[in-house]
């Protein structure tokens, strides 16, 4: 019998599973930096886990940005009084070995692991204040989605901490919305690594719970890219919805999508696995963000509108101030095919675009035959 | 850069495209076998085609199983008049080139390219009597999903056909539901075959519209598989919707379940290919029947009612006569699973049976932590 590819979760805890544990014999430490929704729930997953492993101290900081609530108290008073995000994740306890540290460095100078999980457009700043601040030994991971994909390459958030900092850093991708998390739903999630299997299986140690699954897998670039394209897919599924297509089109346009996400990642990168497409990261967050999600719903309205109102004027009205990221992606996406001449190659992602500045109708998300077959993209390369 | 792999559709027509053509210059010749509403769909699908196609004879057959309509006039005769099927496919025009044969023998005996799409339970019938009444150059392919899962192996109906005629037997699989595509609404199929590319070329020449995407497959086992493993994952997706956990958590299952139609699939044939399911067959005809499907309707009312009504009650209750495929799937792969040593590597396939026969509750369809962890199945099979 032949042994399958692929990787398998670990969701058993392991006291010494080869962590790396801090200089003499110190134990590990993590820091979580971001407090929204998202980052306290991975405060909650990895406080309730820590406590467990014997090579972990008990203590969880967490850095936040500091605000002063409309009570007049700062936030990290009152998610160290209460601890509970009352802001950000109300209603939930992230367990009392969570602190929440207003000072970012002192959040993160004794840590040797740390979870980054600010909105985007926070790293770059958060990256130049750490400078020269960190462990020598610290492992980082990155729950943010959102890079950009220039026509020179995407700008993966993990390779931007990495080079910043000149740490080693892994991602968490999935379909998980914090919520659903937080009120301990069953979900799951990707972890993606460069290369030290140990280290994943200590972040997958981290995150894992009964109620969240986590499978590390060997392509921080297919991972990381997932959190980004499926916000392409969305668009074209609500279009398929706005239309009122019915599901067997819908899954016909996942599909493609899909393809698009995995062929277009493995152009990028050749060291990408067509297998990651597999896991929670790829068709899972795909089929929950075609389902739900804020581009689906705008892409929807747009072509219920029949493409006649903007995704700007519709995003303001249906999103009240949340930005919608697939539109702007597919933009970035076209822009690198048509540069690498690869257009033909991604009809789902080409189309899209054109269907959002309105060189096409929303209708003609499931009409390629206008469009020349499909190559074998060896024979795109070729041309 | 690296070649892709994966096949690609060819949606273009070409008048040559390396057809087996017949004897002595005739042109090829199809019959379809089965006149229910997914064989009217594909009548249609060829009719259109095979009048531009210069190697296909303009006529297409349809055997119809005869029937007596409340009218009086027998079923042929309407199909003939009307140019419908009006019992099962009313309000769709089949394309005027199509003829309808109550007389098995008659119809077959011309075609060098034989489509099979009837009910699973009358092909055994259908083969025995056609024994020795085929072209010897003829090729089938099987549209029929339903194939038992036997410890000895699945019963592949594509090679139950090869065998009782000795004859070549392709597949065609996918997320498609005869109305919708007798609509023309945008869907996709996929073509399983064993060796021959210019086979399965024809194929999906034959079936392939712009409203329809055929993509070839070299991998009958795989895609026919998908068509009846399917129908366990939408159980498991009925049962998440019957206890109204999310999207998160329902497409978390049918990534699992995904993976694990995939793993079970390669572990009875090592010829399967992982990539096989990201094909319409796989990955879409999984989202399809997780959100429409007779499958998961009953599964959904069975986790309502917490287990306490069975799936034999809600089936004549809900289906009013229509049967359910998956609870006895899924106690077929379970009885191949705990004789291969395999239950451990299948948690979800395991876990459908045993809350299907109530010795589970609905809600254990998210709990694997009181199953082992998922192991690499080389490690099973070592075992």
């Amino acid at each position: 019998m032949p042994p399958l590819e692929g990787e398998t979760a670990t969701t058993t805890h392991h006291s010494n599973a080869g962590n790396n544990g801090g200089i003499d014999g110190n134990k590990s430490r993590v820091t979580v930096v971001g407090s929204g929704s998202w980052g306290s729930v991975a405060a909650k997953l990895i406080a309730s886990n820590i406590l467990n492993i014997t090579s972990f101290h008990d203590e969880l900081k967490m850095w936040v940005f500091e605000e002063t609530l409309q009570s007049g108290e700062k936030l990290t008073d009152a998610i160290n009084r209460t601890n509970e995000n009352v802001k950000y994740l109300p209603g939930i306890k992230l367990g009392n070995n969570v602190v929440a540290d207003p000072d970012l460095d002192n959040a993160v100078k004794d840590a040797n692991m740390l979870v980054f999980v600010t909105p985007h457009q926070f790293i770059d700043h958060i990256c130049k204040s750490l400078v020269g601040k960190l462990r020598s030994d610290v492992e980082a991971i990155s729950l943010i989605k959102g890079m950009e994909v220039k026509i020179e390459g995407p700008c993966l958030i993990s390779t931007f901490i990495s080079e910043q900092l000149g740490i080693n850093c892994s991602v968490l991708m999935g379909a998980n919305l914090a919520n659903e998390i937080a009120e301990e739903k069953f979900s799951e999630a990707t972890v993606g690594y460069r290369d030290n299997r140990e280290i994943a299986e200590q972040w997958v140690q981290l995150f894992s719970t009964p109620y969240f699954m986590v499978t590390p897998v060997k392509d921080v670039e297919g991972v990381e890219l997932c959190g980004t394209l499926k916000n392409v897919v969305a668009i074209a599924a609500g279009f398929v919805d706005g239309l009122a297509m019915g599901n067997n089109t819908k899954a016909a346009i996942m599909r493609l999508g899909l393809r698009e996400m995995r062929d277009f990642s493995k152009l990028l990168f050749s060291s990408v696995e067509d297998n990651t497409f597999y896991e929670s990261c790829g068709v899972a967050d795909v089929i929950t963000t075609c389902f739900g999600g804020r581009n689906r719903k705008v892409a929807e309205a747009f072509a219920k509108n029949g493409g006649k109102r903007s995704f700007d004027e519709l995003e303001v009205e249906i999103l009240q101030g949340q930005k919608l990221q697939g539109v702007s992606t597919a933009r970035e996406v076209y822009e690198v095919l048509r540069h690498q001449g690869w257009l033909e190659s991604f009809p789902l992602f080409a189309t899209v675009h054109e269907i959002c500045i309105s060189h096409l109708p929303p209708s003609a998300i499931v009409n390629y035959s206008k469009r020349k077959p499909i190559l074998p993209l060896s024979e795109v390369s070729a041309h």
